[in-house]
């Protein structure tokens, strides 16, 4: 196997069940080494597999003093996982080669084992419950809620209280707020028909989960079905169409196909109903460890599909000032085709 | 004033009083540039002061072109705050020499205006406030609660739910838990005489609250005062020694001392009771827009204290699979002295 370095919290996960915050990982050829400093020591001794543990104060000293002493000729690193500092302080005085191979470690990780593909199934069945509880939630106490107080119960309810990680700080926003791809939860307060988009995962033994909704406000029947009836035409019309959108990108995807083709499944019905402009972003990205890994699904990536890929189809219509809508389920490609997890 | 480029959120919020995950600030001469993408670009425009923005899908190119265009022979840059990949992609083609100047924005922010004392004073407060009623959470409910609930309750008590964002996750541990100075929760349960650590801080205006305290545990009066009597002769006994080394330093700290002298003010003490091994961490880290910032309080810091420096003094003692014992507040240097926030 070849040499590597690595320094990405769910890189080197991957590799060896185990991370924290502070950590270099070397796999120098049969061996691996876990460099970590002593806050973390005692855990990285319990649960890593198959890398010698090195505590160290000074990480980019110690992995030096390891790469001499191996007298390895050529370390793959990503260019990405490594500051300028980092990586001008860990080469030099180092004869070993460094070879730049960007996101090496998530192209390894692109398609899943089944193993992963379970466990990704139960991130999302755990997400899934999580907008349900929240949803009750709503239909019971949301009525002039601010999106500041949603967003935090949208974290109770996701997390069950605590239990869960989540993939990243959920998306709640009313109207025009979601309008913004990233918006921030302010003091606007929710009322009937008004427009909902959530954005939240979670993590189960570290792979994420990621989905987006987007709901008709009503404290009797909330709910995050993708059968919504809203009051106002232009939500419905707009929904529709991205509803329209997503199926068409879930219905046809195949194993085979470029990560490009998959996007255009989306943009070609967005923009033949001419909102073309205000789909802002790609189709989707790749989901794992990271939220965001490969393959990524744009309008530019000559990825081929294959089974055992897990990634997001969400298109979206941003109206600035009006409102947003962003319809997002994860999918995995199993025998050849998309299937939501 | 010099020509500088930044990545990193907080030293560009500093700037010009807005902020994202995805910009490059550009100072070259008299102009400013301000680089994001179509997410942020409504709330850019609305909220950044005294820098034009500029919207792109690619800012590395973006920011070679205003380089470019602006004729500018040298920039500062820290090299911490690019990656290996960014700083080699942003700099080949240009003409501008590029020096690195490690942390020089984090040194711009070390000595604080008296504005932002007063912000991270009310931080400070709010911090507490949130402590006080997650101690009467655990009077009420902590009989038999998890440590992975508590944390959940500590984030929302501390974030009154979800109104103030949170300096970084609390960590609330439990007995051997509190040996590990970076603790993840777990199921473990609260009982009566145990001890309970707690490190949590929020923001306030994006700036950071940063504090600890270790408690008995008791239904009756569990409270976070620095006055604590357990039941545990040896928690008690460790609980002192920390106490006194830490309001050793609070008391004697001066302007004009060394950092490392101030660092000395808690070891001495620490030391001089025999758990000088046990004391695995620097006293304490400036606090501002970042929670970990300058000037950092170590044994090999020669970085003079100044009035409004802002700092931690956190000693601590930790006996693996006993228990841990860490007090921390966050201190100002007013009028020569500390005074707690």
């Amino acid at each position: 196997m070849n040499n590597f370095i690595l320094k990405n919290e769910n890189a080197i996960y991957y590799e060896c069940g185990y991370s924290c915050d502070n950590v270099i990982y070397l796999n120098l050829g049969k061996e691996s080494f876990f460099i970590t400093d002593a806050r973390y020591t005692i855990e990285a001794q319990d649960h890593v597999k198959n890398a010698k543990v090195i505590e160290s104060s000074n990480l980019i000293e110690a992995a030096q003093k390891v790469i001499k002493k191996s007298k390895v000729k050529k370390i793959i690193f990503d260019g990405n996982d490594f500051s300028y500092d980092s990586f001008t302080k860990l080469t030099e005085k180092l004869k070993a080669k460094f070879v730049n191979e960007p996101s090496f470690s998530q192209k390894k990780r692109m398609i899943k084992s089944d193993d992963e593909i379970t466990i990704l199934h139960k991130a999302a069945k755990l997400g899934r419950q999580g907008f349900k509880e929240f949803a009750k939630y709503v239909r019971k106490n949301g009525f002039e809620a601010t999106e500041k107080f949603l967003f935090f119960k949208a974290t109770e309810k996701m997390s069950q209280v605590g239990k869960l990680g989540l993939s990243f700080e959920p998306i709640v926003a009313i109207n025009a707020n979601a309008a913004k791809p990233h918006a921030l939860p302010t003091g606007k307060k929710l009322h009937k028909d008004d427009l909902l988009l959530m954005d939240a995962g979670v993590k189960y033994k570290r792979y994420c989960s990621d989905r987006t909704c987007v709901s008709h406000v009503d404290f009797e029947h909330f709910n995050f079905k993708r059968e919504q009836t809203f009051k106002k035409k232009k939500h419905q019309k707009i929904y529709d169409i991205v509803l329209k959108a997503q199926l068409n990108a879930i219905d046809n995807a195949r194993v085979g196909m470029k990560a490009s083709e998959i996007d255009n499944l989306t943009r070609s019905i967005i923009e033949e109903a001419g909102f073309g402009k205000e789909f802002v972003h790609s189709t989707g990205h790749g989901v794992g460890l990271d939220i965001h890994e490969y393959p990524f699904i744009n309008s530019k990536s000559d990825v081929i599909i294959e089974d055992n890929m897990v990634f997001t189809i969400e298109p979206g219509i941003y109206l600035p000032n009006e409102f947003g809508v962003r319809i997002e389920d994860t999918v995995a490609m199993i025998n050849g085709k998309a299937v939501i997890l």
